[in-house]
């Protein structure tokens, strides 16, 4: 009799979870069983199992930009007074997120989903980079930002898009680098350091 | 239109649990979205919820020791193999658990689920002392042990409880305190290591 099969399997299913070892999997598993006392009608349980199922059932991929939804196009896409003509390329749906966060885009997106690797065997075609020339042909785009991480990865995939956009005679730019907000130059690394210098502007003193 | 309605829910659910924030939740939900394709037949979501719901509908507390149970026993007081006589005094499931894991008991045990905290509202009738009194008397109980934490709270409630067991005349234990194992005594605080001298034991050179 393994009377202790329900909770080993919550365990191994958070145990799923990224940065969720064993100890935090057994920790999280009692903490939402004392969470959900039967006699109540909202439970810690009940309400993350909802929410879960919730998220499976109704949210997929926007068929123009790859962001998540819950429709057939995402909330960006249908909202008429973003610029169609604008579009940012970015990695995942966290860093749309944090761009949406930041406020200072206006445009639309494409989530590419990840970047080139040929090491984890992620080639272009995996990018959906068809969809995007498609996209830039179709909608009389005037401008590609490239908002990809400043990694060996986000550096190539940069490098492809801005080659296999070079045809269509679109606007391709990319995100400033330099010295972060708050950054102190003694801690800078010298990549940073230098794109910081080679690319510095005009004081503006007005 | 808020098209993104189920994801920020999910977010919101899972930044319920302990140690887990507004950007761990976004983390751990644009996780579970990707690892839960629609096309495949298990998906993290449905596999979590799935838990999440056994969970909730079939775990409920021992009607004896108030371990997490199944039936109307937990397997521990179901296991016609452990010793009934002894009875080891845990606060929590995770303190049963670990001393499970230990393998160094094989008695049964009694859970309080909490410690005295007249900080927190929590007196003795809280902890079901009345239970564990009647069991001692119905049980033939020989031995007590308690296992409860070397905290203020804890050590509050084991002095409560083994006055409150005298009258039965019960053999009431607790666990030994001294130098953890792997513990350099250069790192160790002064109470610990003023009880480890106290509790000093004859060295057995056979």
């Amino acid at each position: 009799m393994n009377t202790t099969g329900p909770i080993e399997r919550l365990m191994l299913e958070l145990g799923r979870l990224p940065g969720i070892g064993g100890r935090s999997a057994a920790r999280l598993a009692y903490y939402i069983i004392r969470q959900s006392p039967k006699s109540q009608r909202h439970s810690l349980a009940r309400d993350l199992a909802a929410a879960l199922m919730a998220v499976d059932e109704q949210v997929g991929l926007c068929e123009r930009c790859f962001n998540l939804a819950t429709e057939t196009f995402c909330s960006i896409c249908c909202d008429s007074r973003r610029e169609a003509r604008t579009i940012c390329v970015v990695e995942s749906v966290s860093d749309l997120r944090a761009l949406e966060h930041a406020g200072s885009f206006a445009g639309h997106y494409h989530v590419l989903h990840g970047a080139l690797s040929p090491l984890e065997g992620v080639g272009p075609e995996a990018l959906k980079v068809e969809h995007l020339q498609a996209r830039v042909a179709a909608d009389a785009v005037q401008e590609v930002i490239l908002a990809l991480n400043t990694t060996l990865e986000g550096d190539t995939t940069a490098l492809y898009l801005a080659t296999a956009l070079q045809a269509s005679g679109v606007r391709v730019t990319r995100l400033a680098s330099g010295v972060p907000h708050g950054g102190e130059l003694e801690y800078l690394d010298r990549a940073t350091l230098g794109r910081a210098m080679a690319d510095r502007r005009l004081f503006a003193t007005s």
